[in-house]
């Protein structure tokens, strides 16, 4: 059996040794779940940014740039941080610089990894197929908010543990804790999350539709992948 | 309604503010349990220090010194970190110096509170009246194993903000969280975790009287403060 452990925030996962493992970076709110609506829906690459300027320059690349401020598209950008905008349009060949501060951080922060993948539940079971044809024991690293645990990024992680359990055992309290919360909650998973935190900031933004897409699962038969520094859409 | 937020290591206690609350440190196996047993049976005030030989230099003056390495009392030292070991003698009017180091630094990073109270389950409910009274924004910061989350200390934060929740409201996701799982858990609470990392760890070491009491409620009708950097028991 390989080896499942769970780490709840960037902030932490310097105590974890990430060295031939696969890690998968989870921001289900929102960024994690654009990046797959955005490769899903045709875009063959992303590179995120921690600030809007780094993002903004790379439009003279031709890349789409995607950013958000304060529930708002940023003036000039062409797509805000929410994914059902990627659901409008198909973007074949494009390739897209996007902004996300927790994201970007804990992807930053998996370098080390043998593989960094991009989790979320509209590509849940295709993820956890690709991980069990590897063989590796897996780190799942959770963007957190602001260094802080997150429920929704956790119950995520508490999912892919359970989901994973005929090849990968845990004896990480974080992956038990979290595998009991999904049982306990997992059937009702968007009326549990509308207590949390960063739901609750989302829906006073008038984001409904953005929370039903990032809670739906297997939408998508891909995988997403960083390569590079870049997402990229793998086909196994 | 005050606040209650939980904290699950102190790796991550820099995010949170801790001015004019009241910080409940907590070590399940084995620091503050065996805080309060001592309390419980005579000790006036406990100094803990991270490593032996600071703890080994309060017995010039005058304090009993309690330590363990590997499962077993330090030689020269009159106990351990074993609570029950407290149980078989009572130690009226003596001071106790004593190592742990997750609990150690638990509470010099809980300085800037405007109060720090030691959590066991043996006085669960008077911590609760305590808390209670004061009125004032409540954070549960979990000493956690080498700066990972954990899942003894985190149960108790959980049992904590359920206990609470009539006083001390929660946005946060980690207290959202940890009540649910109490919820689940908390009537095996033993059993559940028979499977925690740590209650591994001990149970190798065979020291299942320990576990037993560090999770028993309500022996003890006192409550554990920290006062000048030391322990003691407090009347309200």
């Amino acid at each position: 059996m390989n080896q499942l452990e769970i780490c709840f925030s960037p902030e932490l996962i310097h105590l974890h040794d990430l060295e031939g493992k696969i890690v998968v970076v989870v921001d289900i709110f929102r960024a994690t779940s654009t990046m797959i609506a955005a490769l899903a829906n045709g875009i063959e690459e992303i590179q995120t940014f921690a600030d809007l300027e780094s993002c903004r320059s790379m439009r003279e690349k031709g890349y789409l740039i995607a950013g958000e401020r304060n529930g708002k598209t940023v003036e000039g950008f062409d797509l805000g941080n929410s994914p059902v905008a990627f659901l409008e349009e198909y973007y074949g060949g494009k390739k897209l610089a996007m902004t996300t501060t927790n994201g970007t951080l804990a992807i930053s922060k998996s370098q080390s990894a043998d593989e960094i993948l991009i989790g979320a539940f509209p590509n849940f079971s295709a993820t956890i197929r690709y991980i069990q044809a590897q063989q590796k024991d897996v780190l799942i690293h959770c963007a957190g908010w602001k260094g802080r645990f997150n429920l929704e990024d956790s119950l995520y992680a508490g999912a892919l543990a359970k989901a994973l359990e005929s090849t990968h055992s845990s004896d990480d309290d974080g992956a038990l804790s979290m595998k009991t919360l999904f049982e306990k909650e997992g059937h009702q998973l968007k009326q549990y999350l509308s207590k949390a935190s960063h739901a609750k900031r989302l829906q006073n933004q008038g984001i409904e539709k953005d929370i039903d897409f990032c809670l739906t699962l297997d939408l998508y038969d891909l995988v997403g992948k960083v390569v590079n520094d870049r997402v990229r859409p793998i086909s196994f």
